[in-house]
Parts: C-alpha cells; structure tokens; sequence
C-alpha cells in the first residue's frame, strides 16, 4: 500500500436469478488483465445484522496507484463491456472512492 | 492476508457540527490497542458519483485474523465504549463482514 495509492469501494445486491459467480469470474478476469489494477479483493457477506447491512450482499475492492490510473481503468473499452454486464445484473448499489489514510499492520503495532 | 482472515467494513455518514477527527483518532487508537485487529484502515470518499456514493462519506475497514478475534474485539469493554459515541456521531451506516475471496497484487499477475 503506496500513499498514493486509490480504492474503489462497491457494495451490491445482485437479483435473483443471476450467476454470481459467472460475475465474479469476469470481474476476477478483468482485474487480471487490464494492468491499472494494482489489487482486487472480493467478498460476500457472512452474516452482519441485517439492519446494518441493509440487504447488500457482495463487496468488491480495486486498488490502483493513482488517481489517473483508476481514470484509465474507468474509460477502458474491457471495463465499459463488463460494467454492462454488471449494472444489468444488480439490485442496488453503493460505490465509494477513497484514498487510504492509515493502515495498522501486525508488524507495526503501536501500543 | 491469510486465508482465515475477516473483515469488518463500516461505511458512514456523519452528522453535521461532528468533530470526524476525534471520531478516527478515537478508532486508531482503538486499533493500535486491541490486538485482535491485525490491519486498521481508513478512508474518505474522494469524489464518487453523489447518486451511487448515497451521502456515504467515510469508510473504515477493521481486519482480525479470525471470526473469534472479531468476536472478542466486539465485545471488548473499549470497543463498546466507542461505539456508543460513535453511534451518536453517525447519521447512518452499513456494516460489511466478510472473509476475502480472491487478491490479485502486482507481485502475482496473471495475465
């Protein structure tokens, strides 16, 4: 994790019916393949209260080194195709853009 | 990032007239004191798209090494005294948990 370092935070709720994992794989396939992205990370829920989790049952993580390669990945043909596929597929969604601002590593314990 | 790890995501919005900074310095030393968080990290949105971001304005991903780790954390006497302060400071909020399925790092790409 650089300073510079930008994630791109989205939260779904995919609808019935879908392949989640069919999803999963193509989003898995495009982080592999377009070199912007610097990590992916993926997840489903196992089990918050359900009032704070307000339905949302799947989160995906992509860390980029900057700010312009994020931008790259956004506007790359690959993305525009599968962001397609994936907007088609969910119920609802929060997405939310951050720069990390403090990490705690095992390592580097304070207290 | 072992394999048993879990993650614990808090997404919020606080109140206005809040002071955020006390709330995340309150956090991280939470964080720094707890050992059963192994990675602390913070983050605030840097410019989504207001009608996908929801008024989200902060994100907090707290990571243990295992559900019991998360467990003991939860219900650790310090952690329940901030979180009613930080319930207080909050005018809504989505908690994720979830045990990462899948990383790609620059080290192990694939394509």
């Amino acid at each position: 994790m650089d300073s510079g370092d930008m994630k791109h935070l989205v939260l779904v709720k995919f609808k019935e019916g879908i392949s989640i994992q069919e999803i999963v794989e193509g989003m898995e396939s495009l982080a592999s393949k377009l070199e912007y992205v610097k990590a992916f990370e993926w997840g489903q829920d196992v089990g918050s209260e359900e009032l704070l989790r307000q339905g949302f049952t799947y989160v995906f993580t992509l860390t980029f080194g900057s700010p312009e390669d994020f931008m790259a990945y956004s506007s790359h043909p690959s993305h525009l195709e599968f962001a397609g596929k994936f907007m088609a597929a969910i119920e609802k969604v929060i997405v939310f853009d951050y720069t990390p601002g403090f990490m705690k590593s095992s390592e580097e314990k304070l207290a």
